[in-house]
C-alpha cells in the first residue's frame, strides 16, 4: 500500500529517519543525481547519516556534484526520480520492495514505495527537492544549488522544453543567487560532446532520408557504426531529436540497431497532427502522442517498411510510392 | 555629442517624441527585432505613430512578432540593439547620423546617437526595453511579452550562455506570466533547422580535423558546399560553435570561404587557456579572448597553415609536426 504524502508530511518522515540510503535511477541523468545529491547534502547538513547509490557508472559531470560518502547499514530508503522499481537497475534491484519514501515528478509513477511525494506538474524532481529542503529549513549552499540547478536545467533542455514553468525560471534565479555555478553546469551538460558522438552524428546524418514529401525524416544507427567510432550507447542520446528538428518535418524517426543485432529500436518524435503513439502501437510499441517507440525485428529495410506503412495512414495525401530518399 | 541617459530620462524622451521610426540592425536577430517590436507595440499602445525598419529580410519566425505598420514621415529616430551605424546596413545607412536615441546592451556601442541608453550588463537589449516599458507604464500584453522573450531567449542561447543573470530568469518568468508563447518561440528559434543547413552540417562534419593532440578541432565550409546544398550564408550560423564543443578541444576553428572565393574567413572559439584574439591578431584579425576572427586570402591549405602556426605558440608542448588529421 502506497500512501501519498505532501511536502510537510514528507519533511516529517525525513526528520524522523536515520541512516538514509538514497536510490537513483539507472542510466543516471542530471535530475536523478541532482535530486539525490541535493537531498543527500541537505540530510548531511541536518546531522544525519546518508549515502547515495546508482546501478550504473555516474558520468563525471554529475559525479562531481556528490560529496564523499561513508558506508553504513541503511535503516530508511528513499528513491528520487525513480518512476518504477525496474528503473533501479540490476545492482539496486534488491531494494525494490523496501523503498520507504519515493520523491518524483513522473505522472507514470508506479506507486511502489511506502510513501510517495509526487508533483507531476514539476519540470524536474529537483524542483520538488528544493521545496522539500526549504520545508526542512536546510540552508541552500552553493553545492546544493549546483545539484538542483543541474536537474532543473537538464530536464528542461535548459529551459527550452514546454515543461518549463514560471516557477522553473524563478527557482533557477534563486539557485543562481545561492551561488550555483550555472556557467560550468551548462557548459558540461549542453556544450560538450564526445569525439565518438561527433563521429557518430556525422555518420547518422549520412543515412538521413525523407519520406511523405519531406514530412517524415529518418536516420539509422547500426551497431557497426557504433563500434567503428568507438561510441557507447549513451553517445546516441539526443540523436533522436535531430530528424524532427528539420524544417517541415512532422515526424522524425530514429532507427537504432539492437545490441543483439536482431532488429531495430525505433524512436518517433512528432509535431501536430502526427500521433507517434498511434503509429508505434500498430507495430507493437507505445508511448506518448509526441514521443513514442517500438521494436521491430529483422533488417533495417523491414523496419523502415513497417513503420512507413504504419505512418502512411496519417499521411493520406502523401501516398508512399515505394521508398524514395533524397540527399 | 552623445549624451548618456538613464531609464527615466529615456522614458521622458519617448513620451515627448512623435512619429517615431525604430531602426534595427542588419542580419536581423531575435534581440533587435524583439526589442524593436516590443518598443513599437508599446509606443502604439501609448497612442503614438511608430514603425520599424530593417535593411534585410526579416525571417518569418521574427516577422510574425511585428504588427501591421502604417507609413509616415518620421520625426524621431530610435535605434535598438545597434552598436554602430555600419550595422544599420545599406538601406538604413541614410539614417546613420540622424539617430535621436539609441537603446543598447553592447559595451562596444559607438555612441553615434544624440542620446544613449546603454545597459552593458543586460543579457539582451530586450531586458532594457522591458524596464523602459515599465517606466512608461505600458501594459505588457502577450504580444509584447512574445517580442521581449524572443530577444532574451535568443541572446542567451535559451539561458545557456554565461551572460544569463538572475534578472534574466526573473524577467523570463514575468513574461511567461504575461502570456508569452514560449513553447512556440523556443521551438521556432532553437529546434528548427532548414534541410539545407542539415545537409551543410553533414558535409562540414566530414571536414572535421584535429590538431595539437586533439586540443584544436577545425571544420571547413566552401562555397561549393553551400551551393551544392542550396544553403544560404545564414544557414552557416551556429556552425562555428560545433568544433569547440568536442570534448577535450580548447580551440575550435571554422574556416568559411569568402563570397569572392579569394580566401577564408576564420572564426575561433576557445576555452581557457587559449586566447583566440591573440592568435587572430597574428594574422591581421581580432576580437575577444574567447571568440575572435580573421580573414586569410588564398587557399584553404594556406589558411590552415597560417592559423595553426599562429596557434602553435599557445601549444608549446604539442608541436605541430606537419599536418595530421584524424577521422
Amino acid at each position: 500500500m502506497c500512501q501519498s504524502v505532501n511536502l510537510s508530511q514528507a519533511a516529517d518522515l525525513l526528520r524522523q529517519a536515520q541512516d538514509i540510503l538514497i536510490l537513483t535511477h539507472k542510466s543516471p541523468d542530471g535530475d536523478t543525481i541532482g535530486s539525490g545529491g541535493g537531498l543527500l547534502r541537505g540530510l548531511l547538513a541536518m546531522g544525519k547519516r546518508a549515502r547515495l547509490l546508482n546501478s550504473d557508472e555516474i558520468p563525471a559531470r554529475l559525479a562531481r556534484l556528490l560529496p564523499e560518502q561513508e558506508d553504513f547499514e541503511p535503516r530508511y530508503i528513499v528513491a528520487v526520480d525513480v518512476a518504477d522499481t525496474t528503473l533501479l537497475g540490476d545492482k539496486l534491484a534488491i531494494w525494490g520492495d523496501k523503498v520507504d519514501l519515493c520523491i518524483d515528478h513522473h505522472p507514470s509513477n508506479r506507486r511502489y514505495a511506502g510513501h510517495l511525494l509526487l508533483e507531476a506538474d514539476s519540470a524536474a524532481t529537483c524542483e520538488v527537492i528544493l521545496e522539500l529542503l526549504e520545508e526542512l529549513a536546510v540552508e541552500i549552499t552553493p553545492e546544493i544549488a549546483d545539484c538542483l540547478y543541474t536537474g532543473i536545467a537538464t530536464d528542461t533542455g535548459c529551459f527550452r522544453y514546454s515543461n518549463t514553468t514560471v516557477r522553473t525560471h524563478r527557482m533557477a534565479a534563486f539557485l543562481m543567487e545561492k551561488g550555483c555555478d550555472f556557467g560550468r553546469i551548462n557548459q558540461e551538460n549542453f556544450e560538450t560532446v564526445s569525439r565518438a558522438r561527433m563521429a557518430l552524428e556525422r555518420e547518422a546524418l549520412e543515412t538521413l532520408e525523407y519520406h511523405f514529401g519531406g514530412k517524415c525524416a529518418m536516420i539509422t544507427i547500426t551497431r557497426d557504426m557504433l563500434e567503428k567510432n568507438g561510441a557507447r550507447d549513451d553517445d546516441t542520446e539526443g540523436l533522436s531529436a535531430i530528424p524532427r528538428q528539420i524544417e517541415g518535418v512532422q515526424v522524425g524517426v530514429t532507427m537504432k540497431e539492437t545490441k543483439e543485432r536482431d532488429g531495430f529500436k525505433l524512436s518517433l518524435r512528432t509535431v501536430e497532427p502526427i500521433d507517434a503513439c498511434a503509429a508505434c502501437a500498430q507495430v507493437g510499441g507505445g508511448g506518448h502522442v509526441r514521443a513514442a517507440g517500438c521494436k521491430i525485428t529483422g533488417t533495417a529495410e523491414n523496419a523502415r517498411e513497417k513503420i512507413l506503412a504504419a505512418l502512411s495512414q496519417q499521411f493520406p495525401d502523401q501516398q508512399q510510392e515505394g521508398l524514395w530518399t533524397e540527399f
